[in-house]
């Protein structure tokens, strides 16, 4: 199997503002810790950003990447229409797609989805339980049956389709559960929402949390089916 | 249970052709003609087209309907996009809707579906053998193993997520299938996807098509279940 | 519609223990306290218990019943694999299934799972919050968007195929979660696996349980689609 | 990632009876001739037959399979019921599955469905086109969009839960529609039943036929997650 390329699409705004917890936290932004937690899997590794040009998503970058991941939050609606026009319809092709977090609500997530995406929400100093539910699917490679991170809660309804796959459910010291681990599939292209990374907590240096990632990412990574054929067909005769 | 209301939209083009079969197989619309099936069934049934203002489908409309039936064709690009939001908050919040034949390609789909909702077809007059892969789905009731219908082909790849129930499996004489029965849910909404309906057929007269077309209306009412509460959310205490 | 014939299928042990707490909170049996909750209904209910001869479910019982419930928990063992044949029969041809918190581990569901069927347990007075993650589904009809109860816990892995409806999400006390509400189908018939109902609670005169079990009881209702025809075929024509 | 050890278990009757096909077009059995299609892609292959001591299926072997592959037809009833156990376990426990055309009516695939597994059939030099319905998926890696085999009909309805993924979709000359790739998870075992494979015909010497089994053994391979805790447990305290 040939290298998978990952691009790691993050807002970088948090982090840089130096009274958030997240400058400390993240010093090389969110995408930068992401990026630290899959290059020793053998993945070749891009960041994308924003605030660079094309939000650093260029025609080229995206046809060069087999898994896309996103974290965004506060800045959703400067993410542009025609740049959105472009992961949905690499992800149609077969491009893989893992949203993150606060991502949720971002255009891509919501659009592949067709529902609004809401949800429950507490910035409170929660203790979230991740439970496997599903040990034996690809994405739940070497993880211990629960594991636990000191997170911001998210808590159902989260207004999404069923999930394809239901890989995890968090429980929240608050009172709360959350279908934190979800999978689907959109044209060619596979999708999975995983839903901790608070930019307040160190999540994404957390050792379960890049098993997951990297999990994801071979998951999601292209299996090179046929590509479909559309439109006007003729009869087809069966073989003599 | 109270009488489930039915809006049935048409984009209302074709059959205002005088030179177009459907002008003749469909004197009072594709509309009146599956209005003409559900009305025996006890269902409040209304219409609305393409050429009203607000293509009919005022907000009090909306308001005032339960499940509402689309079928569109060559004019889905001028469907209004502030109407497509309306249908689809509206969806999300418990309307069902119910998308017939070439409704595929029609804004509200494609939003719902989050993919291109593409697929091969054939004007050839093909035969359509509808089976039932799923005889204990609601959809099914009174329905014998498969029928069969002059009609036009649609071909697989449909490009659409995995249905979460799939009732019908289409054959069709040229060599092809297609999933022609899908269920989805969409927020509180829910979703069918029924594939016949070539407005060169007299398909809406078909009795078979009618029982599923009602079928559907009283599986895809809104079953009035909580309202989901979104948004910043206090720690619960367990009950003492 | 005509009525819907329900009988409810007791265990009926614990009950009848004068030192077990069932004793007292169900002095009529955990299928008297549920017969109770149905009957306002307008079902037509009837019981049944593994005492009594082919433990009250002779063929003619079950070609009489539309929905059959399920509560068993220390004698799973001794039910006869005869009756659990007849059931899975019935259950083939389109009767509905509605087991009950320890039914998980009775000999017909673990044969329509084909799985373990096992989980995690805790008697400690938990206290269960039953939230809904699928909101628009008929069994969620009427309920608010969560529910507690003092009871036992199950906590996840729970050892089933992935529900091809996951309507509840449990939460408990003590750290767990559970998909505590769960739909299928085998063969023609329904199937609905609903968690709460430890016997040394009163879970099953509580509103919010009564709600759920009428609601899947409508679920789970034969809907009389096409009897599958199965065996040797001849070649179809189309029709001309 | 080390070696899938893959352990084709066959029937191997067909084969041995000089006046059948099957003799001549499988010299060295159905499980030679997947054999050979397997042993080019890097797995590690044994075989395994009806007549061998304990199946050839002793626990040992069954400890060092990683995906076992099944083909049976004449003689389901033949197979141990202690086999079908210990099969059923290593399943559960993690070992994939693939089921092969008339082993749809064997005990393990019955056991692990539920339903009766039952379908329509005819022998008559039917053509059989394979159509990939979900193109996204790891086993249709490298495949057309459809493929053709002179086969054997099997037709809707399949009496099988609705698959988790449903990879293909057949059309037969005769007329039918069926269900033909299907994946399932039960317990931490995957398992997928593939349709063609008729022993009178070299189905397993197509191309595309070795290219979907090897595609699934590579999907069905176990993914090593978490192995479940079952039974009383307590309460957990959070991470401090």
């Amino acid at each position: 199997m040939s290298t998978i390329r990952v691009t790691i699409w993050n807002e970088f705004r948090h982090e840089q503002h130096a009274d958030h917890p997240a400058s400390t936290l993240y010093p090389n932004g969110i995408h930068g810790a992401i990026a630290d937690g899959l290059i020793p899997e053998g993945f070749a590794v891009g960041t994308a950003t924003l605030d660079e040009p094309e939000h650093g998503l260029s025609s080229e970058v995206l046809a060069n990447t087999d898994v896309l991941i996103w974290w965004g939050h506060m800045a959703h609606h400067e993410v542009s229409d025609v740049i959105v026009d472009r992961v949905q319809r690499r992800v149609h092709e077969g491009m893989g797609l893992i949203v993150l977090h606060s991502g949720h609500f971002s255009k891509i997530f919501r659009r592949l989805m067709g529902t609004t995406c809401d949800l429950k929400w507490r910035e409170a100093d929660d203790i979230e339980r991740v439970w496997v539910v599903e040990p034996g699917h690809a994405i739940a490679a070497g993880l211990p049956e629960y594991f636990e991170l000191p997170e911001e809660m998210y808590g159902e309804r989260f207004d999404i389709p069923a999930p394809e796959n239901l890989i995890f459910v968090s429980w929240f010291t608050g009172g709360e559960v959350f279908r934190s681990g979800a999978c689907y599939t959109r044209g060619l292209g596979k999708v999975f929402y995983f839903r901790p990374g608070h930019e307040s907590y160190p999540t994404y240096f957390d050792a379960n949390v890049r098993r997951v990632i990297a999990n994801a990412v071979r998951w999601a990574a292209p299996s090179h089916g046929p590509r479909p054929v559309f439109g006007n067909a003729r009869p087809l005769e069966p073989r003599a």
